[in-house]
């Protein structure tokens, strides 16, 4: 391994895992050493109650990092939840959807997306006006591939499809009167986003923002008002909302460590702007090795809707793709197989793969494609 | 500081906090190891797919070591979910009594139970029949007291209120034909428990168990039958069940620490005998305490309803209940304030305190009676 890395970091590999993911570090290390005894409350962070003051300043202090991020306004509340985006598939349109007498609309292009609007159904009336299925989720929709209805209860996107490997670089056209709700789970804090366009926003945290078991929603204000008050408690944004994501015990150790991680896209690595640049940067590196294979490597998406989180390519055949997983294996490159659901490779480069973990897979790949070409 | 605790636990205090709440310092002490590197992969468990084989392994040996702890046998699915107890309050009824056009029973001997019954009668019809609220939450049911319905869709009850310090030494009365429901959140693997008696018992982890995140739930596979087709796709035990916990992503940091925990409980306490008559020793010792101050501390609870987890205690006036907290304090005893829905004192008192602390707070008690009595 590299001598970049610190100490405690020998035995560590480049992890390119979809989810959950690397996480930078520096969080890692601060985490290990106040693991026994957070600073001045003489217990672990796991110990203490959510009322603590502590852990209190601690959730309004990831809440201030992300609102300073992202440029959220106060018209916007920012919640920490349970449930993953799973939970977020029926939460959205329960409601948002439910008893309104609209239809959601939804832009399908990937299995997220299809997972999402599976679960809208339930609630109310929900159709996809944009399926890229017929050519497997390589692609994004063109200008006039879809209409969306003027008195849509929303609009809904997935900004990044992890399995696929396609990602939106703007957000897709959206009438002023249609609140936009994005599954940001596999690209949130990648880049700037101009939050004032959004509904409702949210992301699992275990791709760039944490590990698994917290889920940001980040959702405009005016709309909690459409939520019908029969929901089960937990489903109702209401609840969180008022009680500061305090309605029940929250995760707090996930909350804990998504903070340090807003902090270090903040502090170290400089902020968004500076963060989707170097993730311009990685997933350029990956691509170019693609397209320069002379076809060793084939990328799944079209080359305009690629994914600056999601690297998804095939080899020419299922012994070379296993082979190169293992051999990649001793190079200290993990985590590198794809999704069951499409198969070949996917290298997740979320915002905490080090750029020197995506030059080391670049040159691994490079020589493996001279290797069997 | 005590002799007794370990280097890496010299800032460390006694923190009676009621969830979430102390765990075993051995454990936090291997979860610091292994932070930034779990053995043989590389990378933290946080950073690793819960469907990576070590991660599942792991998932695995959770639910076997609970199976073990409690004899669960294979009638019953072991899941571990997010959301809390406050999701289970609507999980439960939309699984078990929606559609069914029965009713629910709830016995309510406290705050949780509450909370629950107005959760369920979102989902169908609910009853309380049994309400302890005259007498302020301070006592169980009595044989007679309350009558169950043979047809009831199932009778809830939770086995250890925290807020007022009150438990079930065993299952309420209970009609064969009827599932009973129990919220064993507080109380979960402080003793041994008999599960062929229950159709659900659930315990969210953070305060025997393991940190907030995580859910456990134990429910007997036949009543899975009932759970509507339409319910939103995360409040359906089924599919957490045929995915074996893994429908969507789970939180793996926090299974993680909850298999370490019941690993603890089981080769380092002794299994759930050694750990209730080691929780009968500390909550006796703090009731004599109490018993024996000639009325300056006064327990809430009444004496046959005592809580083994949550000691709770009145002083004879506010200002002396703040100048205890402000005293314990300075002894390194902490989180001793009492709900604010109910006042006073409380000490909660889980597994993972260490007797040691409960002789520390006894003498401080004994003290602060004879300063101020």
């Amino acid at each position: 391994m590299s001598s970049a890395l610190t100490d405690s970091a020998q035995q560590r590999v480049f992890n390119f895992s979809a989810g959950p993911a690397a996480l930078p570090l520096s969080v890692l290390e601060e985490v290990r050493d106040e693991l026994v005894c957070y600073p001045g409350a003489g217990a672990s962070i796991m110990e203490i109650s959510h009322r603590d003051k502590r852990f209190v300043d601690l959730l309004h202090d990831a809440q201030a990092t992300l609102r300073q991020l992202l440029g959220i306004s106060d018209d916007y509340e920012v919640l920490f939840l349970q449930g993953g985006a799973a939970l977020q598939f029926s939460m959205i349109p329960a409601n948002l959807l439910r008893g309104t007498g609209k239809t959601a609309q939804y832009l399908l292009t990937g299995s997220w997306g299809k997972k999402a609007i599976k679960e809208a159904k339930k609630e109310g009336a929900a159709e996809s006006i944009y399926d890229a299925g017929e050519t497997n989720y390589d692609r994004l929709p063109a200008a006039g591939d879809y209409q969306v209805a003027d008195d849509a209860a929303y609009l809904y996107y997935c900004s990044n499809e992890t399995i696929q490997g396609v990602q939106f670089t703007d957000e897709p056209a959206c009438p002023d009167s249609v609140p936009l709700v994005s599954d940001a789970s596999s690209d949130f804090l990648c880049r700037p986003l101009d939050i004032s366009k959004y509904g409702l926003l949210y992301a699992c945290a275990q791709k760039n923002a944490g590990p698994a078991g917290v889920t940001v929603v980040v959702v405009r204000k005016d709309l909690l008002q459409r939520s019908p008050a029969d929901l089960p408690g937990y489903l109702n944004y209401n609840n969180h909302a008022e009680a500061d994501s305090e309605w029940n015990t929250p995760p707090t150790f996930a909350i804990y460590v998504l903070g340090k991680i807003a902090k270090w896209l903040r502090d170290d690595i400089g902020g968004l702007d500076a963060m989707l640049q170097q993730n311009q940067e990685k997933s350029q590196t990956l691509y170019q090795v693609i397209d320069q294979s002379n076809g060793f490597y084939r990328g799944h998406a079209q080359t305009e809707a690629r994914s600056l989180m999601n690297v998804t390519f095939n080899l020419p055949n299922d012994d070379l793709q296993a082979s190169f997983i293992a051999e990649a294996a001793k190079h200290d490159l993990t985590a590198l197989k794809g999704h069951r659901s499409v198969g070949g490779i996917r290298a997740s480069i979320y915002n905490a793969m080090p750029v020197e973990g995506v030059n080391t897979l670049a040159n691994f790949m490079k020589d493996f494609a001279k290797a069997n070409g």
